[in-house]
């Protein structure tokens, strides 16, 4: 396998069958299997076989063959109401140090992912600020 | 433009310029910008340049491509705390119907994407029986 793991790390022991798993999809890149504390039934995870934490720290190929993972797994759910979820650090609701998409259902309001969306109002000249800083990063 | 756009798509408008927006990175397949109502400063979308509704429509291609774009721009922005989130569906909170990925800094509790976690204790039995569900569908 070239695959890059950590031996402490749960999702890559899962990778390596080290714990077992209800696995759905699997590729030379990446591994998925269903969350066995679900928002929702189906409720699955897409991760790289790249130990990584942060979606940022991730080769581009680790990626790029997440995401057509994530599809195939959302058609086999009934592809109705659902999303995609990946979430970096702890503030962001990280808990397993391993990237992970969460590819969840949302049959109905009550279950699926809660989300909530304090939008706020920012004035031209605050969104131009934000956009030239962007832009020199980039 | 190799893009398949939609006349009355508000993002197929951005794409084409006849809509201004604030571009950050744009590829062949992909047209990034900032979220105008964001949920923190730097809260941008990465979408395909091609009309589709949901993510499970679109050509693997375009899935591909726009994940390396918001690991570009979650290093513009920083980096630390960040949601990568795509909502399919008014009932998971999809409200332009052409598929965009948020990428959302996570700088506070207050700011930035909310997570509600409605978890669920399935009994073995009932995961065994989700997965051979959905196995069968893959």
């Amino acid at each position: 396998m070239a695959a890059k793991t950590l031996a402490s790390c749960l999702f890559c022991k899962i990778i390596k069958g080290e714990i077992p798993s209800y696995k759905l999809v699997e590729t030379e890149l990446s591994y998925s299997f269903l969350d066995i504390g679900p928002l929702s039934k189906g409720h699955a995870l897409v991760i790289p076989k790249y130990h990584a934490e942060k979606m940022h720290q991730l080769p581009d190929e680790y990626l790029s063959d997440a995401m057509p993972i994530a599809k195939k797994i959302a058609l086999a759910q009934g592809a109705e109401n659902y999303n995609i979820l990946q979430n970096n650090g702890r503030l962001a609701h990280q808990l397993v140090d391993h990237v992970h998409f969460h590819v969840i259902p949302k049959p109905n309001n009550e279950e699926g992912l809660g989300v909530g969306w304090p939008s706020q109002t920012l004035s031209k000249e605050e969104l131009e600020g934000v956009w030239e800083t962007l832009k020199k990063k980039l």
